[in-house]
């Protein structure tokens, strides 16, 4: 299969594009190099010592004999030349990472609220409007979310994007319907992932693109078989309050004596996956894509749901780390529960990696193998949802 | 009231700009001009002769002796010039028409797709940001569109915005829910006012803004009271394939001895409204704020509605013109049904100018005394909303 990764030089596009290359599809990055530029900006970076681009792609080739082609281009903005692209290559697939992908970035000010709005629609919709425009039918796999849900329900599992509806008539008659899901996002970065739903909608309907969207839900882990095979190849590992998901930051906490940070009450529940299952959950979708004409295939990417506090004091039971509770930055509820449907996955045959089994691994070969490289100033999250929230900064 | 008109030079945001002042609230019109810039574009104009911002507010204020105010800068692109503005004026309300209205347009090429995506979501993404980062409390009235609902129900009247509906739970209890109504929209253009409802229903959750979003059915008519005192203040006719809505267009049609040309079968139903009842509409919409921390409060701007045929036919009774049909350039039903609840208006106290009342002054007074001015080559529909489709030529 010949696959243009959107976004190929990030957390998830990274470790993807070395897992489709190793499988001999044909891989090509496409990626702005927008989250080192973020980086940049915010005077983090990877805990892990991410090589440029020019460096992976050179070892990759060393290693396996596998070419992975690469352009640098902003999905959002040069329109003209990933239409050539498209028409050029012709590609059968296209994985679609190319968005501003954190929540708390997205609230820091006016400025990232309109960044991420921008960059993440045009993006999606100029992808769109380029299979359109090429005529070819190509398959669109996009990672989603699972916020686009919300993270209450009416006491069901979630399904897996479309929900099964009853509606009265004006003459009291019952009629059952499929919707999709009604969303409820946290944050400007979740709502742009329900609009983008909305491009896909209309696509599938108007033009009759394949789409595959893929609801994931908070990864964790850093290394997959494929990034392992050299030190040149090792992909990101964020843990800085804007960047860094809930239990990479954890584990990082506990391997630089900082306490565990829970927001609130950690009542909060969210749903996870390991970074090895992303990669294998994308070739999964590429392997079985929709049929021309139907709607968009909507499947969760998940494995497990964990409250956040139940989380921390499973790391600080096998760290040994404290545990503090700070203000929560978002604006969110306290407590939820999370039941999730992902059988759609497990049917193609995915085994997830559980906490459990990789958790320790996570600890030892990353959080403390590369503690000297942490900023402790980056770790507090500072980005409030509204003047009402305050920064999550414990009292040491 | 102080009132900030995005869009202020248009079809609807002029009379609403008179409307407004001429009730003495003090007008600021807020417009780069891109309906003028597309009539250069298109080389196709007004049927009226509609005069520049300046001769129009001088006009007004000399018959009148109000003053309107006028920024010309683009809400989508110019982010801190609209927030100085908000801040240093402060207004009371803000009514958003500053998106590209045009179903036709916004499916020409894939250049059309991407302006009006990429200034629609922008514009409203960016009042809504300025009014956050204001800090002031402002009432944003936007102006949506009947078709974000789609044409087809399950056997229902469409509700205002939000629809009941009925979950079955996992442990087999039903649950009453109510929710956005699930959109179903019908081009690029639609698509866009679809995932303006996201941005609306997320910061009137997270930062508690007042929004009402108008659900306005077709457009028609030309004249309010304001805009007939004095020929300086004429309001547009377009007539176009592009932006003539159908109504206007089949009087053009009329008047100028050219078929009265239907898409398909014309068993389209759509609902509409006289550009006197939009004015009314906004106005009642203004003083009617919802609560700070409610949802969206959302109405159907419409008076009635009407098969297209059936539209054809009585302008045909009326002018004596002849009925062509011709290929139907949108990728749509050729049948359907519309009702539609639109309580909360004629609550308020709208009364409706109905098609019977209205339609022989609009031939007489615009159609028919503008006709030297109109471009019969400019008539046909020609955008197609895939390849599938073909224009809307009639074979004269």
């Amino acid at each position: 299969m010949k696959v243009f990764i959107l976004g190929g030089d990030g957390f998830c596009g990274w470790p993807t594009s070395l897992h489709l290359s190793n499988l001999a599809h044909e891989v090509t990055i496409i990626d702005n190099l927008s989250r080192r530029n973020i980086d940049n900006e915010l005077e983090a970076g990877s805990l892990t010592p991410i090589k440029p681009m020019g460096t992976r792609l050179k070892t990759w080739r060393e290693t396996t004999g596998h070419t992975i082609h690469y352009e640098r281009l902003d999905v959002a903005k040069n329109y003209h030349r990933l239409l050539t692209l498209i028409q050029d290559e012709k590609p059968d697939a296209i994985v679609h990472f190319a968005e501003q992908r954190a929540a708390p970035y997205s609230m820091k000010s006016s400025a990232h609220k309109r960044y991420t709005v921008d960059n993440n629609l045009n993006a999606t919709h100029n992808v769109l409007a380029a299979i359109t425009e090429s005529g070819l039918d190509i398959h669109l796999a996009h990672l989603g979310t699972m916020g686009v849900y919300g993270y209450g329900t009416a006491g069901m599992k979630i399904p897996e994007g479309y929900l099964p509806i009853e509606i009265t008539t004006d003459d009291g008659q019952r009629v059952r319907q499929e919707i999709l899901y009604p969303t409820n996002p946290g944050s400007i970065y979740h709502m742009t992932k329900t609009q983008d739903q909305l491009f896909f909608a209309y696509y599938a309907k108007n033009d009759h693109l394949r789409i595959s969207d893929l609801h994931q839900g908070i990864v964790w882990g850093t290394h997959t078989p494929e990034t392992q095979l050299d030190d040149n190849l090792i992909n990101r590992f964020d843990y800085d309050g804007d960047y860094g998901t809930v239990l990479n930051r954890f584990l990082m906490q506990a391997a630089v004596n900082y306490p565990l940070t829970i927001h609130g009450t950690g009542g909060q529940t969210r749903a996870f996956i390991h970074i090895r299952d992303t990669v294998r959950c994308i070739q999964l979708a590429l392997e079985n894509p929709p049929e021309r004409g139907n709607r968009v295939q909507i499947l969760n990417q998940m494995t497990e749901t964990h409250r956040i506090r139940d989380l921390a004091k499973l790391v600080a039971q096998i760290t040994g780390a404290e545990i503090a509770h700070v203000d929560n930055p978002r604006n969110e509820d306290s407590e939820n529960d999370l039941h999730v449907h992902n059988d759609l996955f497990l049917d193609l045959g995915l085994e997830p990696t559980t906490l459990q089994a990789g958790l320790l691994e996570e600890v030892t070969h990353t959080a403390k193998k590369y503690a000297h490289n942490a900023d402790k100033t980056k770790i507090p999250a500072t980005a409030t949802w509204t003047k009402r929230q305050k920064p999550g900064v414990p009292t040491v």
